[in-house]
C-alpha cells in the first residue's frame, strides 16, 4: 500500500507544481512548458528533492512523449506539406543544417566526444510549431506570408529532425559511423515513415469508417491511441524512437473523417501525460551546474552561452534564404528559433542512453529554455516595427 | 528499446481486445465489462498467452480503478443519499448483509480459511449501479419509483461496500479479529470519509473558483483530477483502499459548479485507463477452474453455481423489504443482482494480497459475470410482464 501512496503522491506534486508554475509562465506572456521545466528543476533532487524518477513515472512520461508527437501530428495538415511550398522546404533545410553543425562543432571545440556532439547538434535542429504559432496568432499575423512559411518550415524540421534522430540513435547504440551506415539508417527511417504514412493513409479511412459504427463511448478516440500507440511500437521495434510512429500515425489520422474526434479525445489525457514528461525532463537539469561560484563550471557557462548563440543565429540565419521581395526575412528567421519539445526528447534520450552527463543535458535544456525565453520578446519587437513601418506608408 | 516496444504493444494487445470483445457484448445486449473481462480471459496466460501482468501495467490499471471510482463519484448525486429516503437505505443494508453472510458461510462449507471466507463475503456486497441503470434506462423506466429506490440503494451499498473493504484489507494485513478491532477498523474508514467529504465539501468550491480563473488548456480537469489522487493517496496512507477516497474525491466535486467539467475530461482518460483494468483482471482468471474433467475442479464448479445462487437469492431478497403496495418489490430486489467494479476490484485485491489462489479468485469472477449476465434478461422479463398487468387494468 505504501508504494501505491508514493506513486499517487508523486504525480499530485507534479501536476500541481506544474500547473502553478505553467500558470506563472503563462501570466508572464511565455510558454507553460518553461513553466513546467522550471517545475521539475524545483521539485526535482537538486533543489527541493520532493520528487525523483522512478520506472513507473518515466513509463508514463514516455507515453506523455508520445502523445505529445501524436498531437503534433494530428495537428498537420497533410497537405501543408506540399503548399508550404519551395521557401518553407529552403528555410526548413538551412535551419536544420546550420544549427546541426554549429551545434556539432561548438560542442568539439569545448573537448567534448564526437558522439556527444552529434547528439547536440541533433537536439538543436527542431523548431517548436506550438510557441512560433502563438506569437503569431498573439499578434493576429497568422495569416501573413511570413507566418505560412515559419509554419510549413517548422513541421518539415520536424520530420528532418525525426530522421537525424534515427540516424544518431543508431550510432549511439553501438554503429560505426561512416557514410554508408549514416545513408543506411537515414534511408530505413525515411522508408519506415514513407510506408507508415503511405499504408496508413491508405488503410486508416476504411478502418476509422468501420470503427465509428461501433457503440461503445470514446470508441474512435480509443481505436486512434491504440493506432498511435501501435505505430509508436513498430517504429521502436525498427530502431527509431516510438515518437517517430506517434508523429506518423498523427499525421496520417488528421487527414480521417474522425481526426477531429481523436485530438478531441486526446486533449485531457495530454494535460495529464504531458505536464509529467517537461516535469520530469526538468528534475534532470542540475542547478548547481550553472553556479559561476564552483569551480569549473566557468566552462559550462560559456558552453551554454555560446551553444545559445549559434542556436540564435542559425535559425536566424535560415530565415534570408528567402530572397522573395516584401518578405521580412529577420522575422521569418527569428520565428524559426524557439525549440521545444522534440529537441527536449532527444536530450533526455541523450541523458538515458549515458551520451550526455547531467552537465551537458543541463546546458542543452537550458539553451532550449532560453530559445523559448527570449524569442517572444523580439518577435512582438519585430512585429511592431514592420506594422508602423507599413501605418508610414 | 525493447521494453519500451513491449510495453506499448502490450497496450495495443489490450486496448484492442477488450473494445473488440466489449462491443460484441453490447451488441448482444450485455454490458461491455463481460466482454473486457472475457476479452482478459482470451488473451492471458491461460489461453493465447498474449499479455501477462506487468509491474507499469499493474499500476496503470490501479489508475483505472481510481479513475473508476472517481467516475462514479462524479456522476452521485450527493443530495441523492437524503432523497433516496428510508426504503433505498433499508434495501441496501439488508442487500449488503445477507450476500455478505451467504458468501462467508458458502466459503466456510467449502472448507476455506475464515479470512478467505469474510473477504468472499465482501466481494458479493456491492451492485454495480451502472448496469442497473442501463437497463432501467433502455426500457425507459428510470422515472418508476422501483429505479428510484434502486439507484439510491445502489449507491449507499458501494459506500457500506467500501467500508467493509476498509476492514477486510485491515484484517488481511495482520490484524486480529475482534469485534473491537472491527469497530475500530470500522471507525476509522467512515471517520475518513466523513472528514474527507465533509472538508471537501467546505475547501473544494473555493480552490476550484480560483482554478476556474487559471489560463491554462484543461486547467479545471487536471486539477480535479489531482484531487482525486490525493484524497485517494491520503486514503491509503490511512490504510483504506485508494478507490475508497477517489469515490469521495468524485463525491465532493460532483456538488460543484466545475464539476461537470472535470467529468467530462475524465471521460477519455477512463476510455483508455479503465479496459485495461478490466482486461487484466480477466487475464488473472483460470479457464481450466472450470474445465469438468479435470479432477479436482467438480467442486470448484460446484462452490461457484453455490455462490451465484447465494449471490441472486441475498439481493433478490432485500427486495422484499419495502413493504410499500405499489411497489414490484421482486422487481427490485432482481435490479440489485448484478456485481461489478468494485466486486472485481475487491477480488483483484484479495488476488494480489493472497487471500485468494487463482481458483477462489476465478470462481469470484464467474460470479460477477454471471450476474451482470442473466439479470439483464430476467429484469426485461419482469417489466414487460408489468406492463402488461397495467394495460389490462
Amino acid at each position: 500500500m505504501n508504494e501505491v501512496y508514493h506513486f499517487l503522491i508523486a504525480l499530485v506534486v507534479i501536476l500541481a507544481a506544474a500547473k502553478i508554475f505553467g500558470e506563472i509562465a503563462v501570466r508572464f506572456g511565455q510558454s507553460g512548458i518553461v513553466g513546467e521545466l522550471l517545475a521539475g528543476v524545483i521539485i526535482g533532487p537538486g533543489v527541493l528533492g520532493l520528487v525523483s524518477e522512478t520506472p513507473i513515472l518515466t513509463n508514463i512520461s514516455e507515453l506523455g512523449a508520445i502523445i505529445l508527437l501524436f498531437e503534433v501530428g494530428l495537428s498537420t495538415d497533410i497537405k501543408e506539406f506540399a503548399r508550404a511550398g519551395g521557401w518553407a522546404t529552403a528555410v526548413a533545410f538551412v535551419g536544420v543544417m546550420l544549427p546541426y553543425f554549429f551545434g556539432y562543432f561548438t560542442f568539439m571545440y569545448f573537448g567534448l566526444s564526437s558522439t556527444q556532439s552529434i547528439f547536440a547538434g541533433a537536439v538543436l535542429t527542431a523548431t517548436s510549431v506550438g510557441i512560433t504559432a502563438r506569437v503569431f496568432r498573439d499578434l493576429k499575423k497568422l495569416e501573413s506570408e511570413e507566418a505560412k512559411i515559419v509554419l510549413g518550415a517548422a513541421v518539415i524540421d520536424d520530420v528532418i529532425g525525426l530522421a537525424i534522430l534515427a540516424v544518431v540513435l543508431k550510432l549511439v547504440s553501438g554503429g560505426t559511423v561512416t557514410a554508408g551506415s549514416i545513408a543506411q539508417i537515414a534511408g530505413t527511417a525515411v522508408l519506415f515513415l514513407a510506408l507508415a504514412i503511405g499504408a496508413g493513409l491508405l488503410i486508416a479511412p476504411s478502418i476509422f469508417k468501420l470503427v465509428s459504427k461501433m457503440k461503445q463511448e470514446n470508441i474512435v478516440f480509443v481505436a486512434g491511441f491504440a493506432f498511435c500507440l501501435l505505430i509508436a511500437a513498430l517504429s521502436s521495434k525498427f530502431g527509431l524512437a516510438p515518437i517517430v510512429g506517434a508523429f506518423a500515425a498523427g499525421l496520417v489520422l488528421s487527414s480521417t473523417k474522425q481526426g477531429e474526434e481523436v485530438k478531441n479525445g486526446i486533449k485531457p489525457l495530454s494535460a495529464f501525460f504531458v505536464p509529467i514528461f517537461f516535469v520530469l525532463m526538468g528534475t534532470n537539469v542540475e542547478l548547481g551546474t550553472f553556479n559561476p561560484f564552483v569551480a569549473g563550471n566557468g566552462t559550462i557557462l560559456i558552453l551554454t552561452a555560446v551553444l545559445f548563440a549559434v542556436a540564435f543565429i542559425g535559425k536566424t540565419a535560415a530565415g534570408f534564404v528567402v530572397f522573395k521581395k516584401g518578405i521580412n526575412k529577420l522575422l521569418v528567421g527569428v520565428s524559426m528559433v524557439p525549440r521545444g519539445e522534440v529537441g527536449l526528447i532527444f536530450a533526455g534520450i541523450g541523458l538515458r542512453n549515458n551520451v550526455f552527463g547531467s552537465n551537458e543535458y543541463s546546458a542543452l535544456v537550458a539553451v532550449i529554455m532560453l530559445t523559448t525565453f527570449v524569442t517572444p520578446f523580439i518577435l512582438k519587437y519585430l512585429m511592431t516595427k514592420e506594422s508602423q513601418k507599413k501605418e508610414i506608408k
